[in-house]
């Protein structure tokens, strides 16, 4: 990709935070200056208050060729998930600690903008997920996910059964609060939570977490991502819900099918060249810092 | 307890038990032979189909010497929790697995009522907990619990905050998908899917066991159980819902306080002498059996 | 591999089974009827008690074709790690319960060598894993390993420092009583003990799980196993070991360096085609089974 | 204890700590300013270079109504396991990180034993365990501990089988890489990172951890410490080992039996007023401070 390709800027910016509005007035300037196209997610118009140009968060990814979300790791996971085969670029600023998604600090937006028109671009690529929703033979819902696809029980419910395949093989019938289904980018979010490994962001894997299993010798398992994971819902007795990255929620009913593979298309993130996965994932857990614990 | 002091005897039914109503009518014969008299919970009256007395599970708890619960663990847990200074004795009789609370198999019924009329009782006691839920200083609602009190998101939120205190010194904030406070008897329960160590029962503890802690260096505390736990839900984004024994539950308000302590009395279960709690544990987690993982 | 190529049988006895030996000598009998030569590991010579022919574990991978093993995984996993360019098939008969490695009952060796002769194979290829120990920039020892590799310390030893590196990448480090570096082979075995996830065995990937780590941030890391992880031990204060497989070990000394990445050859194993690896799984984790913990 | 009783000060020295031997010059001034005795542990004596009496561990525990430990947790556990009824005082000076035995800084010695001669003391009892071996009937090691008694194979063996009683009732056959029986103190100690869980220090039990069990169905479990825990080790292929507090280790036979119960005294730590147990963990673990992992 080169620096001409990219005409049109989307921003996306997460409610309650004042800098964010300010920054997007900033990006907002610097794009008119360098004659590109802004278009706003449609909630964050509101937030930024203009008669700016706004579409959904699904069509943002169709019609800009770079993506500026400022909030955090979620703020991203709001939009990512709906790229596809002309996924365009995101940028993520984060307003709060360092995320794994989004490694941009505020103040560092705009030298990353500037490199990214001198063609300095360092991008990394995040496999997603393609998971698909079947009720009676017929496909209900269907998403993408960055991190993750979450099977999990209502909080007043107890547990559920899950009968879980793989290429059409039966693994198990787990009996647990759920099932998370992980990309590796999603393995340091709700997997790791539920006592699932890191993965390396550049494996072909996807990872079965199972979510305070019943049967105390149920372990997390790590599959390759070309395989299907196939997860029946035998039977409900309250509440059970299938969510994408946390962000977009389904409710499920006895007999519905879910079928989750390796999408397609990668996330093209933008990152700083100079930050390593492992850098950021040693800032975040500690690891490293002299240990307090002795 | 003298035999003659058993004269009103509790019947508890789980839906969907053809051999339990089965039971339930022997029972009542034996009863009546017996000149003893026979209360059935509101809707176990309905399942036995039959015009006999009936009353809810609070008044059960009152009004019986002796409460028989047909059914599983769950059956025993929904009236045991009404336990109070008149505690009646509560004999489980399970119809699927061995039950930590339900020792008596259906076959062994006969017999251990014979044995009870005979003034052989084995007596277990078990320490409850007491829960109050206060909003803007009002109890709004208040039970014990015989295994354990869970704050927990709904399955569509994010993680939520608990603010946690223990005799009013703040231990920690927790972010975390939930957190339970079980008695040693609810260590077998849900908090060891949450990864809760198991405790012996007679032990006067109470276990805090985060549920997907988002911390990794959050880790479950055993206290004591004449200390008071405090949980306060500083803001909530979706659904937070309190549960006792994963029977009632309540759903929280931010700024909501929640104070559990032990109950000042114990549930009374009759036990068979034969069957020690370690074997019921040895049993159930297949401890000591050939290990197959080698 | 045509049956014709199989000429060169080796043969590998478990000490202290009975049975395996009088199998083993059903074995010779049948090569012999077969036109096959046998040669014996030289302990396993020892105890068929003849003037059998005999070599090391290493010589015996060179000049078979086919290696069978009588006992358990350990059996197998004593001569495995030798495979290299030339690797014979190895076919492991389990005398105790069903193993990761060992599918074939005593009782079913017979048609399976049958099978074999007639070309009806069914192999499954594991990747393993070279380590090699460098200490003043000489190698020391170099081994490889079907399971894992284990830096540990010594039983009386306190917590020992790492320093992990990935591809020249310093990623951690950790302070524990070890690390293992195991294949997905491997996931199943002292990885899984340490609380690391199960990996199917297909996965380019290798496991890098510490062992009771001091830390409570640290969790097992899933890598590419093309990836070389580095281990340096910084300084010891009594005793720390390498082991492959659990079987061969090496004391460390303080700057010792360990190199740990994909070996080049693959190990083949016969199997049982109606026999899959997460069948073996769910027989020997229990999954599936009805669960007696409610 | 009255100011008076404090006539015998006992000092150890961490071995490598320039300013502990430093410090110890200054205590053993002000101690003959005010009056007092100062006695050294044996290999302290040798770091602080003087003509200075001294004596080992173990007298100096008889000898002294105060002892002063420069260093970390482990230089007091090297001493504090010797606590009998006429238990000294102890005083913890930590030189690194904050110490959950040893919570005094060296600049806050001054102050604390002035504090201490005034009559203001603050001192923390915590229950120490007794373990004792017999072999073929006869006592052949016994010791105190403060933290835990760790039953472990060697770093080159394979896992051990052990037996565990409570009260002479058999738990389980446990096969693992050993087990730790801790008291409440010792539960942030090596318990913690073999997945046990936190106890409250006043509490009477002591929790028997599993360390890396091979069966994945064995957990913590938290017993009273009024019982008596029973260890058999049946039998025994290379090295296993007796540890008490990480500091005194004992190779077992097979046939062993280890029995571990509360220890009759308890050890007094002097204790800085303003500093509660929580306060220490939640410095030690991170917990309520912002959280990095969003």
């Amino acid at each position: 990709m080169t620096p001409q390709q990219i005409q049109h800027i989307g921003l996306v910016i997460r409610p309650g935070i004042e800098a964010a509005v300010a920054l997007a007035a900033q990006v907002v300037d610097w794009a008119h200056e360098q004659g590109r196209t802004v278009l706003f997610e449609s909630e964050s118009a509101e937030l930024f208050g203009s008669k700016a140009a706004r579409c959904s968060s699904a069509e943002l990814v169709q019609r800009c060729d770079l993506i500026i979300t400022l909030g955090g790791d979620g703020t991203l996971l709001s939009v990512a998930r709906h790229s596809d085969s002309k996924a365009p670029l995101f940028l993520g600023v984060n307003f709060g600690v360092l995320g794994f998604l989004t490694e941009v600090r505020p103040t560092e937006l705009q030298a990353t903008l500037e490199r990214l028109l001198r063609g300095d671009l360092y991008i990394r690529e995040r496999a997603m997920l393609l998971g698909i929703l079947e009720r009676e033979g017929k496909v209900v819902f269907s998403s993408q996910a960055v991190n993750d696809f979450v099977v999990q029980k209502g909080a007043r419910s107890r547990l559920i059964d899950l009968d879980v395949f793989l290429d059409d093989e039966a693994i198990m019938r787990l009996r647990a609060d759920g099932m998370i289904v992980a990309t590796p980018t999603g393995s340091t979010a709700y997997s790791l939570a539920c006592g699932g490994p890191i993965a390396d962001p550049s494996l072909n894997v996807m990872m079965l977490t199972p979510i305070c299993p019943h049967s105390l010798t149920s372990r997390p398992l790590v599959v390759d991502s070309d395989s299907v994971a196939r997860i029946v819902v035998p039977h409900i007795e309250d509440l059970v819900f299938l969510t994408a990255d946390g962000q977009v929620s389904c409710e499920l009913k006895p007999g519905d099918v879910i079928r989750i593979t390796r999408a397609k298309h990668r996330l093209r993130l933008l990152s700083a060249p100079t930050r390593s996965y492992f850098e950021i994932l040693r800032t975040k857990l500690n690891w490293g810092v002299p240990n307090k614990n002795e």
